[in-house]
């Protein structure tokens, strides 16, 4: 009986690949294969080691090119032959990265894992565009929910809880929803004027945003050209980022990427 | 006219330095002073130049050794002598961190200032714990609140809202006031029996955790020697833990940490 591997459950982040943790570059490098989402940049891709096989289960919306539970058995095959197995995930893995069905099939299967966090979406956008997620007498928290259901289904969220003006608001895949979901909350009743920012590709060469209203959010998405991912910021705290201005508009200091 | 500094708002994640960003170690190494909290580990603090200044401006609970006004001024004043300035947090700067504060008042003197976003306690304790923070079919989200008031004022919280069964609950800060949230969790509807997952110290050398119902939380907190900072995890998900394991009770490929 040989041993048989581990699996690595690895958030790389939101793209800029100097946004990923060191102990995500450590087990990459140290990969023997890669299992790796649509979500995951080319330019993190490449600090793998030259050579080894690299897998893309990518699912792009409305679609799912490889079903959930075939990317469960590949993980667990692949663990039985190879020696450290890197499932990598844009985001964080247990943040809207399924990460946890796969957790519970490995261990269902006898097979190692841990799980690596990463820089989630919500995070990205506010350190990016400046909109700090909380925010004294502003916002006490935040909350992150998906706007993304199966197939045509209706939306199923807390919309009444999604209400409160004193949390920032994260809809995460929101953007086939983003009609529904602006005029429930409206419905519901927060404030039609509440400021939101739609952000895509944050922290990538092609990151774009706009500020909107509640009321005005699902129009503007319409007329505009939004890249996905897309990311919606929902609250008062975007009106702070009007204060602090963008990063990218600043002049940086002349460094370079570390050189590994 | 001589140019300011610039001042990184820095998150250094939860404590494990192999969890900070390649970007947020470039910028430490690059630093001329650091000005850091109590929830900075020394690991993470021996990354940073040899020889160079860093003031410790810490907040312990309860108290305020430097008051938020004057470490504004400090990061000022800072900025007008040194090249890079790095503003290093506990977690992330944009999420109960006040680095918000910060921001504004940097840009409000002109002084340049950058956010560089960190693991936050949730992720580390979802993936050092084995606690996805959303799960398909049981948390359609999470929502991160801060258990903290100033003095002893009452919570003021969306109650009604933080009762969702489908939304993981994270308490940040939480510990003095676990008796009045929990209370107020279950007067307000939410299940006596929903599991909660108390941790201290993730992804440290002294993490601890046990897990509890909302029910006995508060008393199981009295009994308990809990440590700070601690992490509150309330939801249907800490259920899915007991399935997955500890990634600590693994054995573990033999690495070292990543020498620099």
């Amino acid at each position: 009986m040989s041993q048989s591997g581990k699996v690595y459950l690895v958030g790389a982040g939101p793209g800029d690949p100097e946004l990923l943790t060191l102990k995500a570059l450590r087990i990459m490098k140290a990969a023997d294969v890669i299992v790796y989402d649509r979500l995951v940049s080319d330019e993190i891709l490449e600090l793998a080691p030259q050579g080894i096989t690299k897998i893309d289960v990518g699912k792009q919306p409305r679609s799912h090119p490889v079903p959930q539970e075939e990317i469960n058995r590949l993980l667990i095959k692949l663990a039985a032959s190879r020696r450290v197995v890197v499932r990598l995930k844009g985001g964080d893995p247990f943040l809207f990265g399924r990460g946890g069905e796969e957790a519970l099939a490995l261990s269902a299967a006898g097979i190692q894992f841990e799980a690596v966090p990463g820089i989630t979406s919500a995070q990205v956008t506010a350190t990016c565009l400046n909109v700090p997620l909380t925010h004294r007498g502003i916002a006490s928290g935040v909350r992150y929910v998906t706007g993304h259901c199966r197939g045509d289904a209706e939306l199923n969220l807390d919309w009444a809880g999604l209400c409160d003006p004193q949390t920032t608001l994260v809809i995460y895949m929101g953007l086939a929803n983003i009609d529904q979901i602006t005029s429930k909350l409206i419905a519901k009743g927060r404030d039609p004027e509440t400021p939101v920012m739609v952000v895509s590709n944050a922290s990538r060469a092609n990151q774009s945003h706009f500020v909107t209203t509640l009321k005005h959010a699902a129009i503007d998405v319409r007329q505009g050209n939004i890249g996905t991912p897309a990311l919606f910021v929902i609250g008062a705290v975007v009106r702070l980022a009007a204060n602090l201005g963008s990063p990218r508009d600043a002049p940086q200091l002349g460094w370079e990427m570390a050189a590994e």
